[in-house]
């Protein structure tokens, strides 16, 4: 064991639902980042051994939880919990959505416990959980619950472009009245907080406006963004952020704004997810901000028709790795 | 005068507003859209000429618009409204903002007595239409009034990408209520037919959902994209029309979708004009659809800080150029 790599963070990764592409990520994503962290992939082993046999590639040692603390390189936590013969590859059922979400809480678990640094999502397939009885949406839900977060805030990030929603799963018609100077304020700072510790520097935040034009002086909307919007800016503004808006989203993700912007704060799941995913379609990775833990994720779903068969793009998840171990060293 | 000239369709443009970037954009665009194209220049012959010589650009000739059918070349239409010591450039007032008005409705009334082919809009400013008491939010509404549409679209163009918008200059709370099936209808049947016309082959569509991941089967939102939207797309197919959708917005957009795609039909401003504003800053062009005439119009403002000093990017007003000849040809 080499004091060099004991000293680097362990980073949980919870592998996904065992039916997508996740398992044969979490072990190719490995070697990419076994320089930054110590990977601790949560799987049941099984699942994890067929890949690695089928795709020829290494799987780590199987350790206890209690040993994590000993090791210096890439280990698997057994999570026993399905067998290879109750579900094939690209086929989600009841047991590999149940699967899925017992590696995401043993993670979780593991973070809280600080067995772990940090921990990295594969990603988990809803119709999965749906067949699985898993009553959450998504990973976000069954973070904040398991810790007991009282603000969270979803922010994708990439090499081109950031933005951190202040609204996301839920119908276009709420959003309006879902927005409050709380919740404005609040992403503002979970997102420049986070910013600063990835850049090494005080990020530059925008905030969009919510409708046509920022909303051209009340002429369009509710003035949301004279009453919500501009006082939550103003009072970032006086804490010492270095932030701008609202300003009309249509044009705040050109180029020449762009690249003087560390972080959007966006109003809708679409308004942030649109310029990111247009622009950054394959290195996007998912943070949830104000956790208590250090929490990201894939920015893509289980692929299903990839699933098992090597092909997988592992950009995203060597981000979100990165990401993680840059979170977690502040 | 050559027969090879006189066989281009004339194009009118009005020059917007005086104290903007139009004047000289529209002095500039000639040369670079002369051999598609007979452009007719609405405006103040005092300021072009006054804009020509500070910037050294040719002014063309003044014609009356009786004798527009025998010009081969640019020509100026004077519409004599505003004195050089009544504004200054910059500085947008109640005469810029009534005069540019003037060159839309001489150049709107010149299309429909069949006099020129099709126009061009340079950028008017909305201060200065408030200023000179033009109650009109903009361009459309003009050209709806004006012209009798009984449906209009507004559809934005570029190289990398085009989107219509179901809905436009309203706030995102009326967005839901203001959707209908027909209108769905309205904007893929316009889109799709110009640009049919405009790429020369059946144009492919894409049809964005309203609610993050189109509503999630039901999960988010009131099922605007299983009760409006999706028989919209159907009726769409079952004319004809490539038509696929309600795709999620969210990755409606990214590069694979995109290559596949002529044209987007977005439900709301900000879906359509947030990706093409990232992805086309400064060459798109946004059309007027379901007019009797033809319609095109640069994509960015009075850009007052530009005005009169020569630098301006011309490139939008070429392509708007471009793309009125193209919609008049067929």
């Amino acid at each position: 064991m080499s004091p060099a790599n004991s000293a680097l963070p362990s980073i949980a990764i919870s592998t996904g639902d065992p039916a997508g592409v996740g398992p044969e990520l979490s072990l190719r994503v490995i070697e990419k980042v076994l320089s930054i962290c110590r990977p601790v992939l949560f799987a049941d082993v099984r699942v994890l051994s067929a890949v690695a046999e089928r795709l020829d590639l290494v799987l780590p040692p199987t350790v206890l939880l209690e040993e994590l603390a000993s090791q210096s390189n890439a280990v698997v936590v057994d999570v026993p919990n399905i067998e290879l013969a109750q579900f094939e590859p690209g086929v989600v059922n009841a047991y590999t959505g149940r699967a899925s979400y017992d590696y995401v809480t043993q993670a979780i678990d593991a973070c809280v416990a600080g067995s772990v640094a940090g921990m990295v999502t594969g990603p988990i397939n809803k119709d999965a959980f749906n067949a699985g009885g898993i009553a959450y949406p998504g990973h976000t839900e069954i973070l904040q619950d398991r810790t007991n977060a009282p603000r969270i805030c979803m922010m994708l990030t990439s090499k081109e472009i950031t933005c951190s929603v202040v609204t996301a799963h839920v119908g276009l018609d709420e959003v309006p009245s879902l927005l409050s100077q709380q919740r404005v304020l609040d992403a503002i700072e979970l997102s420049h907080e986070a910013l600063t510790r990835v850049r090494g520097h005080a990020a530059r935040m925008v905030v969009c406006g919510l409708n046509p034009h920022a909303g051209e002086g009340g002429l369009f909307g509710n003035r949301e963004e004279e009453t919500i919007i501009q006082p939550a800016v103003d009072q970032a503004k006086a804490s010492g952020i270095d932030v701008v808006g609202p300003l009309p989203a249509d044009t705040a993700f050109i180029p020449s704004i762009r690249e003087k912007t560390d972080g959007y704060i966006c109003m809708y799941h679409d308004q942030g997810l649109i310029p990111l995913k247009a622009l950054a379609f394959d290195n996007a990775v998912n943070v949830t901000l104000g956790l208590p833990i250090v929490r990201t994720s894939v920015d893509h779903g289980t692929a299903l028709d990839l699933a098992w068969k090597g092909t997988a793009n592992v950009s995203s998840f060597v981000e979100a790795v990165e990401l993680a171990v840059k979170l977690c060293k502040s």
